[in-house]
């Protein structure tokens, strides 16, 4: 599902975003991850973020298994601002697949290192994460 | 719990969190909010926000609605910057109590108060969110 307008604009210039997901237990977890928005031909939005060489645990990330138990995620993109009247958010809920290689793996691949000039330096060699946007959500204040 | 030292600074002092609950049909669900960390003289904190007079749709909000039928909350500050060295986020993961009117929710409200102005300006009478925070986790990159 695409989104047109200033939500979509904004959501997609955005240089970070959050994911929320749910842990095995039915807890939310919530991380910042950096991400590529691409919106295909058809109406179909699809955000990819992957697990890159920026300092993390050794073991699987909490993300990755919390996706491997409920695929239902939802990505946040916000701006604050301390005059209120300029605060917004645009939200994107969908299905996440884990793509551990691939064509499309290497089309997300090739999609964040279009937008981060930090993956000449970053390693990125991990799973990518493909959210499917089913449902988008925004507001502004003012 | 109480979190000190560079963690808990900076997640006391940022401006904006980000609150992840859990929706009825177990998807994840994320809103940025305004907050205030109060650490107890015991070891305890709690994260206080609330429902504001900023425009929101006029049905019970989906995050009250999500803490009504699973309590279980993620808050996330975070810091991004073009140079990932700088990045960080503090996350605090409780239990959340919804505080329709009462001695805890006039304490709570007078947190919200005392750290933003704004709130000279913008109604605070909707019920109060108490988290109290069972786990902290913290990142920072370079």
């Amino acid at each position: 599902m695409a989104l047109r307008g200033w939500a979509g604009a904004r959501f997609g210039d955005a240089r970070v975003a959050m994911l929320a997901t749910v842990r095995p237990d039915g807890a939310p977890h919530v991380v910042p991850v950096v991400f590529a928005l691409v919106d295909g031909t058809s109406a179909d939005s699809v955000v990819y973020t992957a697990v890159d060489g920026k300092p993390k645990s050794g073991r699987r990330l909490q993300r990755l298994a919390n996706i491997d138990h409920n695929p239902a995620v939802s990505l946040l993109v916000t701006h604050y601002d301390d005059d209120w009247s300029k605060l917004w958010w645009v939200r994107a809920d969908g299905s996440a697949d884990i793509l551990e290689h691939g064509a499309e793996a290497d089309a997300g691949l090739a999609a964040l290192r279009g937008k981060y000039d930090q993956y000449r330096a970053v390693g990125l060699q991990g799973p990518v994460i493909a959210v499917r946007i089913t449902r988008w959500a925004s507001w502004q204040g003012g």
